[in-house]
């Protein structure tokens, strides 16, 4: 951690400090897992440096493929340089199987393997529960232009192509996941928060168990052991899937 | 009511009995109030006459702009001739100004003139509480079809143009309503359910004070008192401005 950096921003799971670029920030993950709205509080050990590597390389992956991420650096183990960026606040959501708040909200059974990929935006909003919204919705609230509503979509469906089969390569289906997106200074929308077990679900490929296989944060949300493993697991797969 | 017909089913507000037609059936409406998803019930003294005269004029206005609905003619002061039709589960809202729910999970401010009307659709489950449907939730559900998605949107959007209007010249302002549709025999979509205070918010159109103007159930809704009156108040300007 940065002693002589100032905190800019602390959220459930990354501190974010200042460097001496107003251009660049140092995000720091921290071991502290929450869920449902941070009603469930806990700490995974090791995870802030799982995380970071797993984000990491997952970033590096995505700038490869060409989208355009905050990611510049990983400055030690769980610390990673990026670009400064105001946050769109919206928790973007893209889904290739059933699972989550989508089966509890619909009765959609978990584990449908929808028609197609779907992305769906949440207002990112503590104290409203970050809550669903439609087009119309998303329009009012006027949190992103509308060009930038279908930069962010179809960014989020080219991340989804690129993770799908990065993590089909890794042995993991990869069910859903949450991202976010800032503007830089120029306006550009760049990929930025992270992307790790905290923030997707991922699944073993061949294993047909229904909580054996699960590799993400449901294992800490749904009490189900293992999770250090589970997060384990997946850097020693992305990382040995380069 | 009707000793010799059997009930078929019964709702928070209305009981639906067969006739001897399989085609026709009668819709009693009742004096029950519910609220929020009837974790709140009470009575409205009289609802169930006012809210079949008010349904039922407004029924034979829409028709009379070319609006199919279930509507045939009324029985006896609660109960009205409808067509059997297959409800779609379905919650199609209509909102002119940000009200309820809108405002409760956005944020956004009561009273909010919306740039356009928008159409929203609640699944019809009282199990998982009418969750809000994003469009790709829609198709995934697959309680209707495409095409009738497309004519249902288009009806309601009808029907909040013909209804503001109607509304209007009774110095009431339509802020926002919930109708519901069905299939007939041949698939035909009719506009269903009922329209009444209990479904549509009404404020009264030169009212400023944000409590007296309310002339729906938000008066029970929020114990706000003379809900009764209100409804009277509803009843009296739409057969009047017929």
């Amino acid at each position: 951690m940065q002693d002589s950096s100032k905190k800019i921003y602390e959220g459930k799971a990354k501190i974010i400090y200042e460097t001496e670029n107003p251009d660049v920030l140092i995000s720091y993950f921290k071991d502290d897992a929450t869920a449902f709205n941070a009603q469930k509080r806990g700490m995974i050990v090791g995870k802030g440096e799982m995380n970071c590597r797993i984000a990491s390389h997952l970033f590096q992956l995505l700038e490869s493929r060409g989208i355009d991420t905050h990611y510049i650096d990983r400055l030690t183990a769980n610390e990673m340089l990026i670009k400064a960026v105001e946050i769109v606040p919206l928790e973007v959501i893209v889904r290739n199987i059933a699972a989550g708040s989508l089966c509890k909200q619909t009765g959609l059974p978990e584990g449908l393997h929808l028609p197609q990929p779907i992305v769906e935006y949440c207002y990112k909003s503590d104290s409203l529960g970050d809550p669903l919204l439609t087009d119309d919705r998303l329009a009012l609230l006027n949190v992103a232009t509308p060009a930038e509503v279908a930069t962010i979509g179809s960014l989020a469906r080219r991340v989804n192509e690129v993770l799908t089969d990065f993590f089909a390569k890794c042995g993991i289906v990869l069910v859903d996941f949450k991202i976010e997106f800032g503007r830089d200074r120029t306006g550009n929308i760049l990929l930025a928060d992270e992307i790790s077990p905290d923030s997707c679900r991922l699944w073993l490929a061949n294993e047909p168990d229904p909580v054996l296989r699960i590799l993400d944060k449901d294992r800490f949300r749904r009490d189900l052991g293992n999770v250090e493993g589970a997060y384990r697991e997946v850097l020693r797969r992305v990382e040995g899937g380069a």
